[in-house]
């Protein structure tokens, strides 16, 4: 199994302190050591970062630590080998380009005997499951819309095609394409929205407390999605089994 | 006018040498400070490293100069904007997958009222002339071919297709799909093999020498293309106007 963290900002905001306590779990306070990965839009552009070598000890990691780019979604895994070597080709997040726009994914779970039909223009380079599962997302969010379809629209679409997927084993999965954030659960994802009056937060994977106040204006609003609470002090909402949820500006989209 | 940079190896062989004198042109020898990027193969797999800041001061590029990243095929290249915005998704090098393989493109030169006709699945997501050529390169490669062909073939097809984007202005361009590197100039590109026995290279941009002898095993080689001679001592080969070239394990495939 592997480990999922996810924001989405109405402001560009650097995900340092997230990515912090989500890279201990890369090898020192868990075992998902076989690479990660974080992309991060800046507008239309993004930037992907990923390493086959551990995430606590890798120089990439290192750089993401210290260095903050500002973003308003970012995806970032740090993966447990089951299905695909230890290779960089199967490191997420994984990238493709549809309609002049990136759409950036990553997965968590397993996919038994799962081989979709690839007869578009998107094919895996490595061998995982989740890659297959976004070349098919991709290839059938390709039939469904001509262009770059509204939010609303990608989210209704999205929601006919995950239980396809998740029918085949666990499908925990962010999307984004710079606009917004996707997540769906399978079994195990949550999210807290960071917003005025902002507070204390203490890592759980790290004796780290950061006093957001200090950091934002009072129109700021963050939200993270974590494959487990990231966070001690504050409250996390669980997914329901199945759940889909469209993150945009910092929020939950009803 | 941009630089650009190639390298294609026998071995997997670190670039830091070459990337430290190249680096400097963005911004401190040179004037192109407008973003920079890297891309390496590893396998199947790319990394690719982007940044709108100038590469001799952006913290990427430190970490490019100081992490010795092992790659047979890295393209590299600092941007001096004359055609779209200072912005992540204007910089080079551009990834596309095409057949489970990623290509790699960057470009240098300016192709005049460039608009060519983009019916395919590849789509520009910034707003430059060279990203415009690359989608239209890998529309018309995956017209011309079912799957990943090889190398030959691929430098038959090249053969056809560059002339028609070069007869739109300038066309300095460097290729990848991991397996080879192709390389076409319009006007300014050349390029060194390094094999045994090795020398010493001097840096033409910085105060720095190495003794690649310490460094290689006798099998090894190595091709370096770039916009202008990187080393000072050594004989670089300049391209014909119009000439195509594909590298393979380190040296051009006749």
């Amino acid at each position: 199994m592997c480990q999922l963290l996810g924001m989405n900002c109405n402001t560009p905001t650097d995900v340092t302190f997230s990515f912090a306590g989500f890279a201990q779990r890369g090898g020192r306070t868990d075992h998902h050591a076989d690479g990660w990965g974080i992309a991060f839009f800046e507008g239309r552009g993004a930037r992907l970062f990923i390493d086959s070598s551990a995430a606590c000890s890798s120089p990439v990691a290192e750089l993401i630590r210290r260095y903050p780019i500002k973003s308003r979604n970012v995806i970032s895994h740090i993966r447990k080998a089951t299905v695909g070597d230890v290779r960089l080709e199967n490191c997420h997040p994984f990238v493709r380009e549809l309609w002049g726009r990136y759409w950036v994914f990553a997965h968590n779970g397993d996919l038994k005997d799962y081989a979709p039909r690839l007869h578009g223009h998107f094919h895996p380079v490595g061998d995982t499951d989740s890659e297959r599962a976004f070349c098919w997302l991709m290839q059938e969010l390709a039939k469904a819309h001509a262009s770059v379809p509204p939010v609303e629209e990608l989210t209704r679409t999205l929601r006919e095609l995950t239980p396809q997927i998740a029918s085949h084993g666990t499908f925990n999965m962010l999307l984004s394409n710079g606009q917004a954030l996707w997540a769906h659960a399978s079994t195990k994802l949550c999210y807290v929205v960071r917003q005025h009056p902002f507070s204390n937060a203490r890592l759980a994977d790290e004796d780290l407390c950061v006093n957001f106040a200090e950091h934002t204006t009072p129109s700021d609003r963050v939200a993270v999605v974590a494959t487990t609470p990231l966070t001690s002090n504050e409250r996390w909402t669980p997914f329901a089994p199945g759940e889909l949820k469209v993150f945009v500006d910092g929020a939950p989209v009803a």
